[in-house]
């Protein structure tokens, strides 16, 4: 499995774009588009938010065919609360994106972030859609990926190749997420191409074994967002098949590299959390239920008291304590074991407070660690979460709503 | 019902103290004694965490009996995930408030709040139990209240005397929270005192509806504590009759003056959650079930993301509605109305962005109110919360382990 360049357009066949058409103040980008030249079959994976925007309903049902050929994505503006003039704004965006590519509207999706409860400027949207057609090349991956963010500060983009017997096939994909980041069964956004060739029922079970290990592994504050989802396109044109009796060794490394490029972008996530300083790490083991493990591992990378000890380089190892009697898990408070950069902290569910000083130094790291034993089965989960710093505070108290 | 002076000692029978007895690092107050001259009904709730502290396994214990005369409580050290010596520590507050009040161990109650992890400072405690012990008075209710409390900034007591009759009866109690605020089935500490002559079960009963509407509704950063306990002591000195079929009146008048110093307890540990500028009141109607309505006005009331638009003063209606839609209950999108300080934001499920600059203008109140109407039930619940400043993260960067 080797890295390469290109982000969605690494594998073959998949052309995008990104630019500003008009929604965001910032004069920053504001709309991509993503589109194989050949139907792709379609794995997808929305929120589970009750208050769904727009553009969720209508990619919803496009999905159920199974098959897209195109993504339309503006940020700046979620399409959220917005009636039936949203209901009909993300219909208009489906159907005007379909005719300037000569597709049938029903291979189109679409999706939308940004603030909630303002109806989308359709008239700069119409001429961007038009805009980002004619700039459709393999070199436009980058710029789609730009054109998703938000408040992230950094584009999220990955593409792996990999070769299988004497054939090779890529996986891309780019992300954006920044705050509202606690998906539930879904994500935030996070656009996935392939090459490969593959059928639907394999590649949506793939998708959903990658993404509850990677993107439904990420917190920053534990609010589910109402935009969340996922889609992987693949269009078959590596000629690699994938999934069935005689595939065993493709299927096996698409998995791998499916998994890498939901984890590296789910990471590059909670790395980018808004006004973060630090990736955090929860490995959690020694749980009765895989259920349970994972939902102590994002109890604890999701608690604001945990997150804020981190920004301030302090070994709390009673937050973490506090935060997993919270879990509503199986555990037994005398057996738990904890380690924070390797120093241990916890001991039978004792605290050793004689290692704080050392741990406390080894938290100046951009990248922490820390390692739960509760020592009562078998099961793992590791979760992925960021610092609660002064910023994040500050962007979310002035973001312009 | 009139609001009187003198806190846990409001209620005839009780007496007070609270001192620095050397465990924190402050100097300020942190030992507590409360105590009743005749024996009392005791109602109590404890801390459903996993991870409980040491003096919640031994107060749990001798809740049991259903009786109580004393509680001796100390902050600065929460006796949590601190083993055996732990267990030995709190069995010993026991014994020795027992010895010098020379009354049986089964009648004390031992509470302990503050840093997780660390052995107590048993050389501190047990010349403070006996000096607690000497300054016992009718007018130690303020020092009791302010030496449980941690990072609070104020002091949390109230006492109500109601006339039933000829006779008056008298409820106080004093509270402690500020940060690791999410009660479940529980809450941080509170003690409540009453000279009113009660059973056990109708103590229990009458307590328990009383803290989920109150203590249970308020959330300062959805950390539910290893300590939390609310104990309310009975003690009949009042000769007023609460409960059975000849007392309703008095039964009644009781159970509003408990509500009434549980709800103003839990709203004062909300308005003074740590780094909180503003008290939050979410009050929410129209929901299907009454558990949907508890469900989702805590969920807004803990959103941070709601809570850090309230410090910027920005009537952001698409995060609550996002909160909503993240809370797990029932709800049609295309029916809920928002209220910000009386400004509609949102009708039928549509947002209304030009009343934002009239809804910013009265954000600048210390006091906010938010009014959501599902309006798919009869069902309502209003939950008590604060905004998410700089402060907390300052506080909890900062706070030493």
């Amino acid at each position: 499995m080797k890295k390469v360049k290109g982000g969605v357009c690494a594998p073959l066949g998949f052309l995008a774009s990104g630019i500003f058409s008009g929604v965001k103040r910032s004069g920053r980008k504001d709309l991509a588009l993503i589109f194989s030249e050949d139907e792709a079959t379609l794995a997808s994976v929305f929120t589970t938010s009750k208050v769904p925007a727009a553009p969720v309903i209508v990619s919803k049902k496009n999905a159920k065919g199974g098959v897209a050929q195109a993504i339309i994505a503006n940020a700046g503006n979620a399409n959220c609360a917005t009636g039936a003039q949203g209901l009909k704004d993300a219909k208009r965006m489906v159907s005007e994106t379909a005719e300037v590519l000569g597709i049938a509207e029903k291979l189109v999706l679409v999706t939308s972030t940004g603030s909630i409860g303002k109806p989308l400027k359709m008239e700069k949207i119409i001429p961007g859609i038009k805009k980002c057609e004619r700039l459709l090349s393999r070199r436009g991956g980058s710029a789609a990926a730009e054109a998703i963010l938000t408040t992230d500060k950094v584009r999220k983009e990955i593409a792996y190749e990999v070769k299988v017997g004497d054939k090779t096939f890529r996986v891309g994909g780019n992300a954006k997420g920044s705050g509202m980041i606690h998906p539930n069964m879904a994500t935030m956004h996070s656009f996935i191409t392939t090459d490969v060739k593959i059928s639907r029922a394999t590649m949506q079970k793939m998708l959903k074994d990658a993404v509850d290990d990677s993107f439904n592994m990420i917190t920053v504050d534990r609010e589910m967002s109402t935009n969340d989802c996922v889609f992987a396109l693949a269009n078959g044109m590596s000629k690699v098949s994938v999934g069935g009796f005689m595939n065993g060794e493709a299927t096996k490394l698409f998995a791998e590299a499916l998994r890498a490029v939901c984890l590296y972008l789910a990471k590059e996530i909670a790395r980018d959390g808004e006004g973060a300083t630090k990736l955090i790490e929860i490995n959690l083991k020694g749980a009765k239920s895989k259920q349970d493990a994972r939902a102590a591992a994002r109890q604890v990378a999701g608690s604001d008291l945990v997150m804020a000890a981190f920004f301030g380089r302090d070994p709390n190892f009673g937050r973490i304590l506090a935060s997993l009697g919270a879990a509503g898990i199986s555990l037994d408070p005398n057996k738990i074991d904890l380690k924070m950069q390797g120093i241990p902290l916890v001991k039978n569910g004792v605290g050793l407070p004689k290692n704080m000083t050392k741990a406390a130094k080894k938290l100046k790291s951009k990248e922490i660690l820390v390692e739960i034993d509760l020592n009562i089965g078998g099961q793992t989960a590791t979760a992925y979460g960021c610092d609660l710093t002064y910023s994040y505070v500050k962007i979310n108290a002035k973001y312009h709503t």
